[in-house]
């Protein structure tokens, strides 16, 4: 069990100085500039936003893959198939990055054409943060969507053993005055780190969170952690919406689908299969665009003026806390704590690319 | 508190005849026969798979604010705006089945072209069960998507005061051997028909289905009837779905949203203002169908096949639960307790309609 680290340990590193640093181990293990300047960028937004468990935390794993060949550094993905509104790239188990980009990309050219655009990506691996592809769509003034299956880790309501992933998915919303609306969230109840937080501070565990091995809900973290699984957000929506991710992507892409799908910690030299699907919609074929971002803005406000609970200061719309983090982190840095930055430090001594700290 | 309804007080009525009723009941009120047909057999749909909350027991409320004026019985939806792959209905303060109908029909339509194809619609109204809509796309081969807004009865995070409706959206997905995948979720955790249960069996609920009036979540059934509201389902991730509802619905369609939205049972001489969004996915721009059908097929034995956690006899999947309850209601008719069965009764004799028991 790690100890837990102070505040004076964690360095801050700028963004722009962290993003060169993993272009440049991108470009070492065969990526080209242009693709490792895309999954830098990718990476960074997510820790820009607070969001570090998609961030430079990958950037071992991913640079590991790179080499073992489970994903291929030169790949190029290539549009399969197109409609007036729909088409489907195969990513050909390059980098999850650049295929999404492509895919999302398409979207949203179909959409600016015939009003709405919906792309499949096949044969890719872990894209990181499904916000950052929604989010491109909000530079034409469209809503964006973006999701992705990934390596089983829930079971189905009732079952005791992983069948689907905690596959994420995410919806930008333009809006005028205020911040985008951006809700990005895993179909899981929680992340296994509060799990583990709670073993640390030996806390119980709402019922809800995770199952023990046998399948049963436990509010023991010790024994979710032991061969247990994450519960499904929800309970049986959070499975049902996990399922609907996996047929809208793995199963309808052509692509891996339950556990076919391998994550990306495992079987480092062969592909995923992950798959992902975009769309993008145009809002001025419903109306005006500044129309549409007051009358968003106007629900923003509702939510944020809502009379509150006891004790609650604030009432968020979904991706506020993750503006004001990338607002804050901007400014002063991006923050490592003294693990992560050895590891980045060790993987720069492999590779020779000298680390920003 | 009323009394346990027994089993031999529930009489069993045939979907047919309680369909003809209900058509009868509505053109009485100045229905056209084929808009009566259309919102009879939404209702007949919901209570053939077991969702009586979206069955006849909204007999009474419709034709009451058809009545009223607060639905406008002879409104036909106009369509205001369309591009190669959306389009926007005007409801024209019409039954909501009516409106919705004729969107997810263009919606179909479009994708019919496109490949995909995305339809709102404004100024409608409560339009019944949601999987009706998504499952219509079934019969083109396609996935179908249906949500609509509703009037407000949850808080945001934190807050205290109902902001958002509990919104539901529906999705539909062909199989090939298997019955069609229907996720048709609400964005609460749990319907108040449970926390009424519990009132009376004088049980405690989990913590997260229910705040009281301060806005604290509560374990006290009658505190949360005590002017409390529904939690989202599985926290903030529920209030982002639902908010995110409510954005797709009410703000992109250009009609209430949040607060503005009118309950069904509130004002019944003025328009609630709900609006739908409907999108449909051609299966054959990615796959061939049969391709992709015997895909779902074996996603869904991988979910039915899962070890099992201790006590569960069976692992569903979404649209399963409701499917085996329409074949045994087709077979043995729709119950009806004593409460409805006689609401049904006065409501023939007022309208002039001889009920089918």
């Amino acid at each position: 069990m790690a100890a837990p680290v102070s505040k004076k340990d964690v360095s801050k590193v700028s963004a722009a100085a962290l993003q060169t640093f993993c272009s440049e181990c991108f470009q070492k293990v065969g990526v080209s500039p242009e693709h490792a300047r895309i999954t830098s960028e990718n990476l960074i937004f997510a820790n820009l936003r607070g969001v570090d468990s998609h961030g430079v935390i990958r950037m071992k794993i991913y640079t590991d893959r790179l080499a073992a060949g489970g994903i291929d550094a030169r790949a190029r993905p290539e549009v399969v198939s197109e409609t007036e509104s729909g088409g489907l790239i195969d990513g050909r188990n390059g980098l999850g990055q650049v295929a999404g980009t492509r895919g999302v990309g398409l979207a949203i050219k179909k959409a600016s054409y015939g009003g709405v655009g919906c792309v499949g990506v096949r044969n890719s691996n872990h894209f990181g943060a499904a916000a950052y592809y929604s989010m491109m769509a909000l530079e034409e003034g469209m809503i964006g969507f973006a999701a992705t299956n990934a390596g089983p880790s829930m079971a189905p309501t009732g079952g005791r053993e992983a069948r689907l992933g905690n596959n994420p998915f995410a919806v930008a919303v333009p809006a005028q005055r205020h911040i985008p609306v951006v809700l990005d969230m895993a179909t899981g109840a929680v992340a296994w780190g509060k799990i583990f937080l709670a073993q640390q501070e030996e806390k119980k565990i709402p019922l809800t969170w995770a199952l023990d091995k046998e399948g049963m809900p436990t509010d023991d973290p010790d024994r979710a952690a032991d061969g247990g699984l994450i519960q499904p957000a929800g309970g049986y929506k959070g499975y049902g919406l996990s399922l609907l991710m996996d047929i809208l992507t793995g199963v309808l892409c052509g692509s891996a689908f339950s556990v076919h799908v391998k994550s990306v910690y495992q079987d480092l030299s062969n592909p995923a299969g992950c798959a992902h699907i975009f769309a993008a919609v145009r809002v001025d074929t419903f109306m005006p665009r500044d129309q549409f971002g007051r009358r968003v803005d106007e629900l923003v406000d509702l939510m944020q003026s809502c009379p509150r609970a006891p004790s609650v200061e604030r009432i968020y719309v979904p991706g506020e806390i993750e503006d004001d983090t990338q607002r804050l982190r901007l400014a002063s840095g991006i923050p490592l704590n003294p693990v992560l930055r050895d590891e980045l430090a060790a993987l720069g001594k492999k590779l020779g690319v000298k680390p920003p700290f």
